[in-house]
């Protein structure tokens, strides 16, 4: 089976094309028209197997995740969803993997409206390219950049999840509710469009809550923040934990997928987010306890699946 | 050294963006401004160090011909290019091999006028993902599909030269012409744009003239060609070859990147390309020789660097 054959069989799709879809795969390039008025947020990831997953996800997880991670940083931006390309990289012709792959990832493709136009597959270890693009109103971007001292420190989902999910994936504890989300990252379809323009800033929290947040306050020309450690959500799974390990899960884990962004503080947070903190002036992210006390937010020594 | 590091070394360059680069490397993901009344042309195409290019290829020549791949295919939309995502997987991070690989590929990025916008960098086996974008005018899009019988068939450069030159590298033959071309294809950086709104069909050859012409004939509802073997043009390095031992690397050595298409039989091809044969209704592709017969054109077994 070749590649021409591959493409067409397991990665064609019948049916309407989406959004300023001209000429979808097929051609050396796809064909697409950019909607009036509205700028364009392109992102590209590479996930590995071995480094970015494992190596025993299972194909349907495997398509989820692998788009995933870049409608994350679409949403990250405030975009919606419009268009991608696919690199697959496979060892081997496998039906089952390939049927399995498609079905994961044009689920999710199909749940945040974004549609396949493009892409090449090819022979070599078990890797996926996908470069992303979204559309926003140039008013309504968000970046890293945007965080003011006394705004609120907001996340999207529960930070430390996937970490969580990570060591019980790794431990065989695969249908835990972190397991899962590891496996095949639970996104928000809508928090980065109605952060969107109105966030001061806003990132995806890929590398752990605190290395992300370090993004932000660098980007925002060095201010500080302080996160109350109580504040932070939790799942019965987290609560379970000791709470020096959930914290570290909490604020070092990485794979969550989710939103973390800065609001104003005098308006009500938007539905399925929750404050945990704010930003300060320039000088070391804190962390408060819920006795009052305050200590330096250590990095910690976790890392995620990399 | 960590991968913000890296990128920001190596990847990084001051001076003026490009057209309509509104943010480039360092956030979640680029944000672009679509030129006004074009559409876009996108493609993706995964380079695998001992699949696509030669393990012991330079990185300068490894940085320009992994960005070559992909301006080829959207040179053969007549698209003129814009922005380019990299997505670079290295085994370690040598800092020679950085410096040469981004000289590589900026070298040819001014040349053709497109601007890196993102990307991100991952440790594993050599690879290099990159999606690029360019912009054409609706009247003027190339595409597969628009071959009429009648229409000349043409080629801009010269087909075979990349296959030459890959048998030269292997046997280490590696300042000949073709070599340098195979490490390093020399593009058209305007042909493409000249044919725009005026070609009948147009296609890059990657795969070998015979094969990419397949793909023309069969995308315009089935069609036929005859190849005329003396009209293809040579180099003195294909000219020296014993005659079928030529026209095998002509009609299926790959590595070309240069353009394949048809043309109006009435009007003067555009400069620095040459007329091969014709394009004829429903039926195979034949050769003609310079004696009159005609013979089927077999595909040979030739296979390009992959």
């Amino acid at each position: 089976m070749d590649e021409f054959s591959l493409i067409e069989r397991y990665f064609r799709r019948p049916g309407p094309d989406g959004e300023g879809v001209l000429l979808g795969p097929g051609d050396d390039a796809a064909l697409l028209a950019p909607p009036a008025g509205e700028q364009l947020v392109m992102t590209l990831d590479t996930s590995i197997a071995g480094r970015h997953f494992p190596d025993d996800l299972p194909p349907f997880e495997t398509g989820h995740r692998c788009l995933a991670v870049n409608l994350s940083d679409l949403y990250a931006m405030g975009a919606r969803p419009l268009w991608f390309l696919l690199s697959l990289t496979l060892p081997e012709v496998d039906e089952h993997w390939l049927a399995e792959f498609s079905r994961g990832l044009f689920a999710l493709a199909d749940r945040a409206g974004i549609e396949l136009v493009g892409g090449d597959t090819t022979r070599g270890p078990l890797s996926v390219a996908i470069q992303a693009t979204g559309a926003v109103r140039a008013d309504q971007v968000l970046r890293r950049d945007g965080a003011l001292p006394g705004q609120i420190l907001a996340v999207g989902g529960v930070p430390g999840l996937g970490g969580l999910g990570l060591r019980h994936w790794q431990a065989g504890q695969r249908d835990s509710d972190s397991a899962r989300h590891f496996a095949a990252p639970d996104l928000d379809f809508t928090l980065g469009q109605r952060l969107a323009g109105r966030a001061g800033a806003c990132i995806d929290i890929s590398d752990g809550l605190l290395q992300d947040l370090g993004h932000v306050l660098q980007a925002s020309g060095g201010l500080g923040a302080v996160i109350d450690t109580g504040a932070l959500p939790v799942t019965p799974e987290l609560a379970a934990l000791d709470a020096e390990d959930r914290l570290t899960l909490q604020l070092a884990g990485g794979d969550d997928y989710r939103l973390l962004f800065t609001w104003p503080a005098d308006e009500p947070l938007p539905e399925g987010s929750h404050a945990i903190g704010r930003i300060t002036g320039p000088g070391p992210v804190r962390l408060r306890d819920p006795d009052g006390s305050e200590r330096p937010a250590a990095a910690p020594g976790w890392r995620h699946f990399q």
